[in-house]
């Protein structure tokens, strides 16, 4: 399996480093995240090394949401939670701390005390339809 | 196409609510979000009405997945970011206030004041793995 020295989740792939695993198969590993922001916040983390998500085929990014997708639902029952966050942090000014691409999903309940809420910004006359104008070319 | 009366996006897709769209194929909608956590902000959208990702049949899911790998790395080029977040709020409690199943994409600059950390919780002995154990068993 590739493997980069000094990656930490890399190094739990391999067992060098302990981890809680919910769910394993060939292409994906989920964990206990050891910093929760609510307790059973869990990772979904590719076993090949990708720095990011926009590094991943197409492949493996879908076996990565659909264990998302499957991980996610078993809160509900494992954890009574109500709701929970998928968060996708792509590179270190979203916030992502290891490189290494790998997904949160952060279990919620009612009233608790956890926040994602943002002021949201304004947009000034037609400066959207200019944003998205960009957007589209840069996508061609 | 499946259609439920009073849902915003549903009426975004068929054309009765204007939106600056950013890109479309049979299956999914992108546009830009109105109140922005930084301007650029995106949502990607399944045409079809699913009330959250949970109901989304895996081919949806994954059409939803591939585009916000592609919407995200155009924002490199469009419009200087640094990096993006991509967060799914599924359910209330997590902070979704439109019952259609979206994906935001946020993009990010170095130095921006968005902030999406959080105080990390901490286990008592044995949590982690009783909450590990629960887990693994919801999802058999």
């Amino acid at each position: 399996m590739p493997n980069k020295n000094d990656c930490v989740f890399c190094k739990i792939i391999n067992g060098e480093l302990p981890a809680e695993r919910v769910y394993e198969d060939e292409r994906v590993l989920s964990i206990l995240d050891i910093a929760p922001a609510n307790k059973g916040h869990l990772l979904v983390i590719p076993k090949k090394h990708y720095k990011t998500i926009i590094e991943m085929p197409e492949e493996e990014l879908f076996a990565m949401i659909s264990i998302v997708k499957k991980v996610g639902k078993s809160l509900f029952d494992a954890l009574h939670a109500d709701s929970f966050n998928v968060h996708i942090n792509t590179g270190r000014a979203a916030g992502q701390l290891v490189e290494h691409a790998h997904i949160h999903i952060i279990p919620r309940f009612k009233d608790d005390e956890l926040s994602f809420n943002y002021d949201a910004k304004k947009y000034e006359p037609m400066e959207m339809k200019n944003i998205a104008t960009r957007i589209r070319k840069a996508m061609r």
